[in-house]
């Protein structure tokens, strides 16, 4: 089956809207979306957008069975490593479940991969769910390193509350 | 102690630089640094810039052993997330080990937190050692969760020969 990866436009946040939600249901956290493809429309396509995005399609003949012909994604921004300067972050990657096997989530993953090394990123880093082993084989394959395995990195976050009292406890300069 | 802080700007590279190695040597991987004052000028002060940074200064007449008043930095970028929209990541956040125990690290923290707020981030997002008590220890206090003991969450990376053969991989459209 031909499929073709290309940057997202506008008017593939609702598929990618649609997409993110599978994902969450996948990772067992579907009550934790709480953003819309406007969001989306918002964020990703301003003048300094919050993140860039590509979207995998398929030909009407080969649509999904809902009639879906958008049936992947790749979601990532760029960050940046005090030690090593400029990365890329995978924020989300997926494949529709009856479109896998055919490489089109490889295909996602490299044009990231190009996108980081267009922008001389040194770094392409996501973060994955320990039980998820069928995405960690795939990146261990593909030669990633698990940082949170070998050097004890922790990820932490702020929000609600935490983070409206931090920003309250800022000192007036 | 007065201290104050403020936005980065080009100039504070060479402090924010030498404090970058600082806190590698305090994170026991200092041959990890390979960037130098040049880089970040670059790529945190241009149209799109990869970073954002706050330092903390103090007095001349409260100046370090070595005679340095930039004391502590605090370095982050724009993110985001498919469930709940726009975040930042905090980087690195330094005090100098003479500085500290004077609220210098909650008032870098905190500005960022309000960062955060004022372009309507509803997560601020950082990882740590877990062998860095001290520093844990600091941002539960002030109400962080530990995502990757509480849910799972490992960070890959990809980097070198693994994210050079990714990007000769991408099939061509």
């Amino acid at each position: 089956m031909d499929f073709a990866v290309r940057a997202a436009k506008p008017e593939d946040c609702k598929a990618v809207s649609r997409m993110i939600m599978e994902l969450a249901v996948y990772e067992k956290m579907p009550d934790q979306v709480k953003i819309s493809h406007k969001e989306l429309e918002q964020d990703g396509f301003s003048a300094v957008p919050f993140f860039h995005c590509f979207v995998a399609e398929v030909s009407g003949e080969h649509k999904s069975k809902e009639g879906h012909t958008t049936v992947g994604y790749a979601l990532y921004f760029y960050t940046y490593s005090t030690w090593k300067g400029r990365s890329v972050y995978l924020e989300d990657i997926y494949v529709m479940p009856e479109f896998r096997g055919k490489g089109i989530g490889k295909a996602l993953l490299s044009n990231v991969a190009v996108a980081a090394k267009e922008q001389q990123c040194v770094r392409l880093q996501l973060s994955a769910l320990d039980w998820n082993t069928p995405s960690l084989d795939f990146y261990f394959t593909k030669g990633a390193q698990d940082l949170t395995a070998t050097e004890g990195w922790h990820f932490l976050r702020f929000d609600g509350e935490a983070l409206d009292k931090l920003a309250k406890e800022a000192p007036r300069n």
